[in-house]
């Protein structure tokens, strides 16, 4: 018999449709550049697949600390932020730990801190300001000793982010913050200054368009490394992976022309949405809207597929322009 | 601050030393074929790498369900055995949960466990019999309700089994059985049948010399699959790891071909180090041997890398002939 906690989780599902538009998995509407993949995966060919990977992997986090100004010691690399996520609750999330989030958010947070026991504590918002529920997060944060915060900023699935000074009003209550920036690179905010008292995420899989990968990586002081990295799993980055996040970074022009584009077609899309549903401001990659018309199926039924978050509430993922065009003429049709 | 049970933790660490002669990690020591390499990654230099993987890893689970007889709904796959294993002992192992294994084993498992909470019960044993301690283990299990028993045969690093009829002995009590079979390719016994009681790992890393790309499955019935699943995380598998594991399940003899000659030189190893230090019979791809001379240090500097196990215990992974010829040699000058 597996734990009761366990028995009574449901499985993190997806809606399994296909589709000839796929907007659903705020992912990358560009692949990764064809020659940069040529060239990694030539030179992973003569690598020895027998062998484990580099213990620390050393130089994938070398490359990410100089990218970010930080040194090698500041930075674990995962299989996906994911992996990263789990393994820093691991080390600081007990049996009764409070854990603060907003609600919605990215659904794996609650499951997570299910699994290890902790006590999840949402904090419901309403999304039209664009911004995280700071106040009502201090409050939570006030009533409870050794709180631990998960924030996602941007939001997964509002777009909301944490108010400017939110990140030093969280710190100033001595909670621990764990915050999932696999979004930050469409967000105005930059990687926040190390602190001992918070954790922040980054990802490959949005910006660089490398979900297939699985590589994240996370940020703190080199002491909340260490624990973390005690709870983490041996070897979890394959070579190949840790290779093409190297490449990636080496090529920084190829993200930076994905958030352009990104950015340049959410305001296009933000705007022609408008007239048609309730658009909430966002500073990811996608949109989060709501209309009480079952737009979810009839678009699917068009071959676009976006995502039900719940309640009438709907996201989609920002496309390349032409998939835009047809959610977009598609939704002045139905909505 | 981290939890008290991962601050009193230690790090899972590894001597990390430059080597001629890598004998240390119980590696493969064949790559994966080149044709085989080159063929895999011209197919995946055409995916989309900016998408998820597959939610269910449908494609490889099927091909493993195939290549042993079971349904895909009885495979989870994962980013190397140690993941499905952590998995596995979140959905099973909560506080206080008593989870018995035999000491020494592989170091993962007692750390996974401190991490979930639950009671690490090690069962020390002499490994001169080949043996893991059914009795001992039995007699411990009998103490305890709800006990989980976790397994490695055969075992990391001793190399002994279960005896014939241990599992069976061990499914008899109720407890559930955690059957690790990382080196079970190198051993008689076969994947044993499904059972609501256990839940069997196995790996990629070893027999197929796949160790850098990180892919394990597990086999068990369809509901604890399901159970397990609720714990694992979404996505673990990149696309890339996926099709190798698939192309190596296309191409058995490669492993029948690996495992073929690793037996052979197991065989002419054991016999040309038993007259010069106390030999473990071993069903694995290593040897553990006693000696009372500093070995480690005295073959390193000869550019021959093995592994400390502890209390002049140490284990040697099976390398070429060449490879096991070099060792031979410094061996019988040193002991």
């Amino acid at each position: 018999m597996s734990r009761s906690v366990v028995a009574a989780m449901t499985a993190y599902t997806l809606e399994l449709r296909e589709a000839e538009i796929k907007l659903n998995q705020n992912e990358s509407p560009f692949d990764f550049p064809r020659a940069l993949k040529d060239e990694v995966l030539a030179r992973m060919a003569q690598r020895a697949w027998n062998r484990y990977p580099d213990f620390e992997s050393a130089s994938l986090r070398t490359a990410i600390a100089n990218a970010y100004g930080l040194t090698a010691d500041d930075i674990l690399v995962g299989n996906g932020s994911n992996e990263l996520l789990a393994a820093t609750i691991g080390a600081f999330v007990g049996p009764g730990t409070p854990v603060i989030f907003p609600r919605p958010t990215f659904s794996l947070y609650e499951k997570l801190v299910t699994i290890a026991g902790g006590l999840p504590i949402a904090i419901d918002f309403e999304p039209d300001s664009g911004l995280l529920p700071l106040e009502a997060m201090l409050a939570a944060i006030a009533k409870y000793e050794n709180a631990v915060v998960m924030v996602c900023s941007p939001n997964n699935p509002t777009g909301s982010v944490l108010p400017n000074g939110g990140l030093d009003a969280l710190l100033a209550t001595n909670a621990m913050i764990l915050l999932d920036e696999a979004y930050g690179d469409f967000a105005k905010a930059g990687l926040p200054a190390l602190h001992d008292n918070v954790v922040t995420f980054r990802t490959f899989s949005k910006a660089w368009g490398l979900a297939a990968l699985r590589v994240g990586w996370l940020a703190s002081t080199s002491a909340n490394c260490r624990e973390i990295r005690k709870v983490k799993l041996p070897y979890s980055l394959n070579i190949i992976s840790e290779a093409i996040a190297e490449a990636a970074l080496a090529n920084r022009e190829v993200r930076d022309r994905n958030v352009a584009y990104i950015l340049s077609e959410r305001e296009r899309l933000f705007r022609s949405m408008q007239p048609f549903v309730d658009v909430f401001p966002t500073q990811a990659n996608f949109i989060c809207f709501r209309s009480e018309r079952p737009l979810f199926d009839a678009l699917a039924s068009r071959g676009i597929l976006i995502r039900q978050v719940a309640n009438g509430w709907l996201r989609v993922s920002i496309g390349t322009r032409e998939q835009n065009d047809a959610f977009l003429a598609a939704l002045k049709e139905l909505a």
